[in-house]
């Protein structure tokens, strides 16, 4: 018997409707003689409107009541998916994080998964049920209270849940076709990959591509856990993300793809003493207040003042409260002052091929520069190399790259609207 | 140290400024130095929202999967509740049925508390924090599975709970100022009782006074926990739910009030033999539908035919299945029809006092004569007389009743919209 887990993102369980189509998938699967397994997340946008709940009674909600406040979410969703299953003829159970044994850390809001216990969910299975698990969410080890992983939870929740019951296959299920080379809404002519390697996908997700959350990547690569993302809305195949790029023939292609991202700001520490330790104290004042930060550039300092400018980059979201925490330590770090910016973009180039080609970057630099986009920061890894320029100059980045690397495809990309967790 | 249990229904946290409402008499009540139990209701309408999605999803959801749904309706109430608490400097932790030890029978829907073991709220309030407690939810000994108590289950909660940590006081607080001694939307002059037994609230309770629900109040009985039911919307004193009659003083005023339900229905059995036996296998097909009947009449058998009519009440939502139940039975049983009539209405007496007073049914059944009340049935307990009427006759019924026996005061009755669960 083979055992399949299938992740469905809030998009697709949105309404009563859709939730119906995804029980009938679910069915055919249970028909097909496979068992199932499926993590759901919340409804839609209940996620948000629970959240502007919270901030309607409090401005600074703690986080294990937050917590226990977001998890009905996903109590709701799962419950009417079992009833939808149900109503179709076949046996199906849901349980919360809790009961299927989802031990994490204690981190409200971004707890991470210590283990998964699915004892219940077995049983459940072996019964001939279908297994329904709340995704996004846990219990903690030590304090027993309920936890959530963060934004992305419910898809790290799959690949855990399909690692600890040894599935065969780990679907999740989105709003797009799978992983595609370029953002198709931008590029009309980007094509969707048939395969990418954990380590290929790990760079795209954080680099901006949103099919995927960093965590269930990371996660899947150290279970060595097969991913199949593909849409709820059709039954074509997707992108199955798997294997090592240390296991890739070498005819393999040489870019995956050009991921995007809009979500980052940039702040400028304007004239900073040129001495040892005033750089690390600036970035330790920014890590302190548990803000992540992604690019640094330190200019030239010019040998007449003896100060530098250090530029960095981190998620907009996170842009007052790093500034708030910069300026208590003006006098002491000793600059001059603060710039902030969130008209920036970040464009990357993905690609296992890359390693042994010194002429990616050449080519990479030399696209952008043809399309007048102007480079303010740039960072490389074995297989990524990412620029930062002008949020305006983005979408033409993308095109410009996506074309120099020859990465369009036949097929026509579709796009669906809204996102799950 | 004193414990104090206090219970909010749904309207009295229907929205985020109702829920900072009662976050501030909480905060108080700790004020003033007593430690704080609180059960909390889902939110307003959140229940038959949640319960109408069901319906969309699956004409007839399984038991188990339905309370998995509803119960993240106190789920979403309490946490934003302990916000609210947070937010005015006080802790304040929330914990579901399952987390609290609410241990319940499996009957989904309507399960019935075998046990409290509130271990982790008494560690919450000894480290100085409010417990929250999710209302009207449980889980089941065996099964392990979540449970409900059904419509009311957040009352028996609160004296559940008041019994297992042996708290001073239980207060229900509701959207009246307390238990009355008729509905004063139907009588102004009605007024506020200061005290009322448990056997005097059951009797009540069980004629269709809403304020408190039945089992609620047998569990304050069989505990001997008091009730203080009181308005969330005043501070003023409420009523004492309290004391067995038999501790009642002889001066004891006779009659607490009159309580009416439109909530029954009534069946006629048409000429069914008159043989032993008929009446029992009526009963018992109804009974197999796990349909309540609450009173019967069986008219004198014509001596002509051997033939009698039967004619029995039921809670009007149950009257579809119980004619479906007795249909199938019409000729095993013998009858030669069946009336279904919806317009009835009962209204009935209650005190404590009634026991020793036999002038009490002479006076009940001459008022309603007088008011041209027609009576259809009769019922009576040693402290209650309990008649049915038309529907339309039943407001001059309760008010000739009222009059009749000298229940006005001089207090004008406060009444506000909305009902708890």
């Amino acid at each position: 018997m083979t055992l399949v887990v299938q992740k469905y993102g809030g998009s697709s369980v949105a309404d009563a409707e859709r939730i119906k189509r995804v029980a009938e998938r679910i069915v055919s699967a249970r028909k097909a003689g496979d068992d199932v397994a499926v993590v759901v997340s919340a409804m839609g946008d209940t996620t948000d409107d629970l959240l502007d709940l919270a901030h309607q009674v409090s401005p600074l909600p703690p986080g294990r009541e937050l917590d226990m406040l977001l998890t009905s979410g996903e109590r709701i969703s799962m419950a009417l998916l079992a009833m939808a299953i149900h109503n179709l003829g076949y046996e199906a159970r849901s349980f919360t994080g809790s009961q299927a044994g989802v031990i994490t850390t204690s981190s409200h809001g971004k707890a991470r998964i210590i283990d998964v216990t699915p004892g219940r969910l077995q049983s459940a299975i072996d019964e001939g049920a279908v297994a329904i698990l709340a995704g996004f969410q846990g219990i903690a080890q030590d304090t027993k209270d309920i936890t959530t992983l963060g934004r992305g939870g419910s898809d790290t929740t799959a690949v855990a849940l399909a690692a600890a019951m040894h599935a065969d296959q780990c679907e999740i299920y989105t709003d797009v076709d799978g992983v595609f080379t370029a953002d198709p809404r931008i590029v009309p002519t980007a094509h969707k990959l048939d395969t990418v390697t954990y380590e290929e996908m790990l760079e795209l997700a954080a680099s901006g591509a949103k099919v995927l959350h960093l965590r269930a990547v990371e996660y899947a690569r150290r279970f060595n856990m097969p991913i199949h993302v593909r849409s709820s809305y059709s039954t074509k195949p997707g992108t199955i993300v798997a294997g090592s790029m240390e296991d890739l023939p070498v005819e393999q292609a040489l870019i995956s793809g050009v991921a995007h991202d809009r979500s980052e700001a940039k702040i400028t520490v304007l004239s900073v003493p040129d001495e040892p330790g005033r750089a690390a104290k600036i970035f330790q004042v920014v890590t302190d207040a548990e803000i992540n930060i992604d690019m640094i550039v330190q200019n030239v300092s010019t040998k007449a003042t003896g100060r530098t400018d250090i530029s960095f980059t981190l998620p907009k979201t996170d842009g007052a409260a790093a500034m708030t925490a910069l300026q208590k330590t003006r006098d002491e770090i000793g600059f001059e002052g603060l710039l902030f910016d969130d008209h920036i973009g970040k464009v990357s180039l993905v690609g296992a091929g890359m390693r042994s080609n010194p002429g990616v970057a050449a080519t990479f630099f030399r696209a952008l520069s043809e399309a007048g986009v102007n480079i303010e920061m740039i960072s490389t890894s074995e297989i990524r190399v990412s620029v930062v320029c002008r949020d305006t100059d983005l979408d033409e980045a993308v095109r410009a790259l996506h074309e120099a690397f020859d990465l369009g495809g036949d097929e026509e990309a579709v796009v669906y609207a809204g996102t799950g967790r």
